[in-house]
């Protein structure tokens, strides 16, 4: 299978296709973070996107992408996370109906939060096979449209307009760091660097604790993504087979972060920046914090992927 | 006495003064917040500003106002809050010395913070005698210019410039909600609005635990502040001769709020607009909230003073 690829126009497309429904995000910068890693960094805000995160991108490319029939018959994800939500608001916009199969267990926040984007929720057993099944049920006595969280050439593609935004502010960052999951945002990120910034290296940042991406590249092939153990929520999926082999071709290097690393990073930039990152976002900016050298006097991108916390149970 | 006045030139004047020395902090706005309160919001950010707080505006305009023999003996305040930090780092910026008088048991970060921005900290003991005794020799000592941390010309002044960025960018507020603390804020902000926008109501916020603001205003006399009781640490502080007759003459109105109020606007705005504010910015939104059927199809800005938080010692 040939890796997925993207022209330069046909991300351009995309941008254009799904502007009027996201949030342009702001970059900031820090003097103090300047001073304490001895880069030049940039922060991509996208836990000021609209839901809490960059997913919106994607859901609404994926929206956006339906024939008129699928239009009617709506869509179905299995997501407890940001993506529930993405999909959600983006399916509501259009008029769209939305199932979004969660575990039962998920926490009653994120079943509000879907709600309130008028999401349907389909509840399951809280195991990959219940949630599949689910999902398939809905598929067949609905002909719903299944979407994927991450694994789907239309969520990349609209993942990949975060970084157009990016190329398209600053002139040819040394490096954008990316928090990695499933690998929907930094495939995107990849490809949209390919045509919009060839020589700006791509590094992955992974919690320690769900450190699949790390095993898969070392090992050539993908290492499932079994009982992660990470505050970093939106990071304890395993990659797919469109998405790994795009970060095998084009990822630079990935940078494993401790759990402590990742609330050190949270608190500083809640403490600093006054803006409220979720520890999935943290898993960034952990990664150039634990490895200064490697970044000193580059300019450096770190993507924050998204705000939403459970502000009753924070880490700390 | 006369009630302080200044002329909108004089106004513009410290504006582009200090202009180079501050940041122009964004204004924010939340559909969610919006419709939860049918007002039509928006968020003067002073949580991004420099040092975290909108007390380097008037610090600034304070430093900038120095004789040439003032800058060379230096400037002394007391202020174990956000005052100190901004007077440290503006007097830092000219290179002045600045003595801030701290009382011993002030939370070693606020020290830190001090520290940081190149301020000189002088212990003294946790009372108002002690503050004022210690402030007091160091003027004898070193022949430091005291500036106070609001009941002063220059600092409100300083602090007008913040209304003045809300209206060059809202057309004709309905309200802007201001906490009141010693009243360096507000008054700046009633001063700025009989010149830019007069038909605009600005409406005071005030812990309950701290209210000599609205019991001063009952009474028709400076009520001194005792034994504060409120998370609101920028609000414990009692209203000056300087600013008390200005609030009585061009304030419409007090609103005050609980702890449990408080905490609830401060938890809401990190959760839907993630953006940390501290408890002190978190009573003006808090006003607004309690207050909902006031404000209802109404322009209402709200200033956040800062965002300055204790991260390990959150209220919830």
């Amino acid at each position: 299978m040939q890796t997925l690829n993207f022209t330069l126009n046909e991300l351009l497309q995309v941008k254009d296709r799904i502007e009027p429904f996201i949030h342009k995000t702001p970059i900031v910068t820090s003097k103090i973070l300047n001073r304490e890693t001895g880069a030049e960094l940039f922060f991509k805000c996208e836990s000021f996107q609209k839901t809490g995160s960059f997913k919106i991108r994607g859901a609404t490319n994926a929206i956006l992408s339906l024939t008129g029939e699928e239009v009617l018959k709506g869509v179905v994800t299995h997501s407890s996370g940001n993506f529930a939500q993405a999909l959600s608001k983006a399916a509501n916009l259009k008029g769209i109906k939305a199932w979004i199969v969660m575990p039962e267990n998920a926490p009653k926040s994120k079943k509000e939060a879907v709600k309130s984007y008028g999401g349907i929720i389909v509840e399951c057993l809280p195991t990959l096979k219940s949630r599949e099944n689910t999902a398939n049920e809905i598929v067949e006595k609905n002909g719903a449209t299944f979407i994927h969280p991450y694994n789907q050439r239309e969520v990349i593609a609209g993942q990949a307009t975060c970084a157009i935004e990016i190329y398209q502010e600053i002139d040819s960052p040394d490096y954008i760091v990316v928090p990695v999951g499933g690998g929907g945002l930094i495939s995107g990120t990849a490809l949209a660097t390919q045509c919009f910034s060839p020589q700006t290296k791509i590094i992955a940042a992974e919690p320690k604790g769900a450190d699949d991406c790390f095993r898969s590249l070392q090992q050539g092939t993908i290492i499932p993504m079994e009982s992660p153990k990470t505050i970093a929520d939106g990071l304890r999926t395993g990659l797919g087979d469109l998405t790994f082999p795009i970060i095998q071709k084009y990822v630079s290097d990935v940078i494993t972060v401790s759990e402590d690393d990742i609330i050190h990073a949270m608190k500083l930039f809640w403490t600093r920046a006054k803006i409220v990152i979720e520890p999935s976002s943290a898993v960034a900016l952990a990664a150039v914090l634990i490895s200064k050298e490697r970044f000193v006097k580059k300019s450096v991108t770190v993507i924050l992927t998204g705000g939403n916390v459970d502000i009753d149970n924070l880490p700390f």
